[in-house]
């Protein structure tokens, strides 16, 4: 494994298939209702101002990135959203969201990220039963064994 | 004066050319900054959700109005800020922010608004003195004499 060492560009970058956790909140808007456009929100990683969500007006104004870079992350986040969809489906799980943070390695911008059930939400296609870190957050129990389900799923 | 009974569009269009107010405290960004280029910032005008800040693809998502739709208000919305801005700016005043909105006509999309020093931000350009809102907020002092100042540089 090839482990490079980037300067990480503080946004975390959420893709939504579907409303759950804080877009419900906030919005309004009620848990499980589908996107027909996937969401792309932007979050400025800093601790003091507690990650607020931001457009890309503000990315640029704080010149965390140019225009063209939140492009390329766009559809990054674009394309990963398309390939993981495919992949959970698969497994008869849905993709609900996700969490992605990039890197600058000298002039290209790289995902920097782990994809897990702890920076994705997935749902059992059937019952709708949660497999990620909701089990743990919202106190459902069975953390381990929905962990390992979707490993177990993903060996198979 | 022709009154037009529009469908009111439940978005606040704030555009920002100085760093005031919200923002400041949202994100740590220090009050005077001059943006580059110009933010535009979208609200969704809900009072339960205390109209929380949103980006395009939430406005798809909560059916608002189309991508072309906002795509033609942000174009609007520049507008009105270079016009503003070159007006103003000959009254040695200048424009900080303002907040717009818009609503339905037909199938028109018009501003559906006041511009005033309630919804503009306005400091003298020589003493940087706020001639706005802010002067009653912030408990400044002398709100009507700064409206006056206003009109009265307007009416010269």
């Amino acid at each position: 494994m090839l482990v490079k060492k980037v300067d990480i560009i503080p946004l975390e970058v959420i893709v939504r298939n579907i409303a759950a956790g804080s877009i419900c909140k906030r919005l309004g808007i009620k848990e499980g209702k589908e996107f027909k456009k996937s969401i792309i929100e932007f979050s400025y990683k800093n601790d003091e101002y507690k990650d607020p969500l931001i457009n890309e007006d503000h990315i640029i104004a704080l010149e965390i990135i140019t225009e063209d870079e939140i492009q390329i992350i766009k559809n990054y986040a674009a394309k990963i959203n398309e390939i993981l969809k495919e992949f959970f489906i698969g497994l008869n799980i849905v993709l609900v969201d996700f969490k992605l943070e990039f890197g600058k390695y000298g002039l290209d911008i790289i995902l920097a990220d782990e994809i897990s059930p702890d920076t994705c939400r997935l749902w059992d296609k059937d019952s709708m039963q949660k497999l990620d870190k909701d089990r743990f957050r919202q106190d459902l129990g069975q953390v381990i064994q929905a962990y390992k389900q979707v490993l177990e799923r993903i060996e198979k």
